[in-house]
């Protein structure tokens, strides 16, 4: 395959890039770096500096034989965007070219701003792009369970029958996202089955929990190639953090009541999902939805984990409940489907005792390295 | 009420500030030409000539004595969209600010990507303006029956209640359109729910269904207040099409088999209707929904009947079918609830054969005006 991944210096973009090279794809990954922007501008780096996409590339190249492309430019430009996809023409994009902080697009007007341009931007383009440029090639977009928010109905992998008033029809199932950056996951959605449907394109939409880890088979062959590791209120996601904060001695800050229910993953397994998706494209005029998850748990669950593993490596974790930053439910039904990809062949790597133990020791031999002023939330919805 | 109508230089806009200052509003209009300029550029331009909105202000002062506030301005620029309402300090904001066209949206990628960009971020822009400078405001916002598509269930008004598995909740009814036009309103929903059960916002939506008409009260103190009159494949709507097809001795040009179900309304009801929901708003916290039509006919009864009164006219309507440019169903299930806008007040207008005759007087008027050549289908959606 000739893979091209948007947004290839993430946190899941660089691992991916690795990992489709490794298994013998033609790879490119493109990037404008907007995440380390907003990183440094926000003070929220991530635990380990990252070489440039460049020298990542070469240092894979030296550890593994694999080569990288690699090209720097803004996605949500389409001359950019056109230029990338003629040039490298592509059979399968990797989308995962967005701003993806909750709360950095619920900070001001021009982070909100940002966030909507660039997400709404880069997608429209890349839509537009492979329709006038690679009309066979899939599509796979890294959506979010987040944009289904917390119905009250089990939630379907995409789709949903309604009988109504005795008669029936299939739809999207409905979404009803908690922050600016969620909904814009789903416009996303809804524009990519606007051109599904009316240009036969082929998209896969993922909708992917939370994930957590630094470790990949790729990744660990050097440490400059560890993925952005961040543990910080605008980037870190759940489980990183908890991690970084039971190192730094600084109690899990679980925010609101912690009966907040979400789907995880490990790191290992969002490059599973997605080389199995691309490995089994959708068909022509086909918007295929997965739910990208692994195991369930509730944010007072995870600190717990967290709190027993920790405290048998003689860290001494404490918990503490702060106010809810956000606006969400604290205790809420969730239950999503997510065999879609079990079907496709996922196995998955659980959040075992071992795999929390082994993140936390990547953690302690960094632990000069965190900046505990950047773990407390410094944006609030209201 | 001090009301700020963006867009109100459209076909709806000028019409809708006309009335809310005869009715005794502080009124104000914002708009930068978009559409004039859209026509000037796809040989699409109206029947009439209007003269500017600073011009039209003045002879409406002059034939009525009412005031109308005019700011000229791209409010797809925040700093626009920000100092208008600044300034102005609406309690209600009218947003008709968007590109209409459905067969523009579908020319290419220039013309999809402006109808994007401009519709998008002026919803944006208007939210947090509100947000931002003036929270109580109230928005009322024109989306389209369109957003909608043509489900296989009855339609109800923007949201539904679903029972799956045993369980309940209630959700945005399923939106799925066919246009990037149409596309972009459903975005627009998804955008203003979001912060309407955010921030408190209170909006409502108005799912309108395709308009027709010339006439209205204050439209017909002069024939220069008249609205932008579209027949062109670009901005005409479906009647007013036909109906300057009737009078040019054109064959109503009935796209495909004529099956297509739409939900119609007068311009008089436009007005009646915005006014009615202006003057009961929204709570704060609510994204109330509309659907905005008073009767559904197929285009073969749209056509029958301009050919009906015609006749007796003396025009000797043909009509014939073309192979459908759009992408779109042409026999399908069509029963959408709209009794929310009746119980606050609304009183139709139907499509009398008085009114479609008064209409076609109006054309004959304008007959050599018409030029033939704006009204066959010149964007085809695949």
């Amino acid at each position: 395959m000739r893979v091209l991944i948007l947004g290839g210096d993430g946190y899941l973009g660089w691992p991916t890039a690795m990992d489709f090279a490794a298994a013998g794809h033609e790879c490119c990954v493109a990037d404008n770096y907007l995440r380390r922007h907003i990183a440094e501008a926000t003070d929220s780096e991530a635990l380990m500096v990252a070489p440039s996409l460049t020298e990542r590339a070469q240092i894979f190249r030296a550890a593994s034989g694999y080569h990288i492309d690699v090209r720097i430019g803004d996605l949500s430009d389409p001359e950019v965007m056109f230029e990338i996809v003629r040039d490298f023409s592509p059979d399968t994009i990797i989308h995962y070219a967005e701003q993806p902080s909750a709360p950095y697009s619920m900070r001001g007007f021009r982070e909100a701003q940002e966030t909507f341009q660039n997400n709404l931007n880069v997608t429209f383009n890349c839509i537009w792009a492979v329709k006038d440029l690679v009309p066979d090639c899939q599509i796979v977009k890294l959506g979010t369970m987040g944009e289904y928010g917390t119905p009250n109905i089990d939630i379907e992998e995409g789709w949903i029958e309604i009988e109504h008033k005795g008669r029936k029809d299939t739809f999207l199932f409905p979404r009803a996202a908690g922050s600016l950056y969620h909904t814009t996951k789903v416009l996303d959605t809804d524009l990519l089955w606007f051109y599904v449907r009316t240009y036969g394109l082929r998209v896969t939409d993922l909708m992917q929990g939370p994930v957590y880890g630094i470790s990949t088979e790729e990744a660990d062959l050097d440490p400059r190639l560890c993925p952005h590791f961040h543990y910080d209120d605008i980037f870190g996601t759940l489980v990183n953090r908890f991690l970084v904060q039971a190192v730094a001695g600084v109690p899990l800050t679980v925010y609101g009541g912690g009966g907040q229910t979400r789907g995880y993953l490990n790191l290992r397994d969002t490059l599973q999902c997605v080389r199995l998706a691309a490995g089994n494209p959708a068909k022509r005029g086909e918007l295929r939805i997965f739910n990208q998850l692994t195991e369930i748990f509730t944010v007072n669950e995870v600190a717990e984990r967290v709190k027993t593993v920790g405290d048998k490596m003689g860290l001494d974790v404490a918990i503490k409940s702060i106010p809810n930053p956000r606006k969400e439910k604290e205790e809420h039904y969730y239950n999503p489907t997510h065999s879609g990809l079990r079907e496709l062949g996922l196995i998955p790597h659980y959040m075992t005792d071992d795999v929390v133990a082994a993140t936390l020791e990547r953690i302690i031999a960094n632990k000069d390295r965190i900046v505990t002023g950047r773990i407390m939330p410094r944006v609030r919805w209201n």
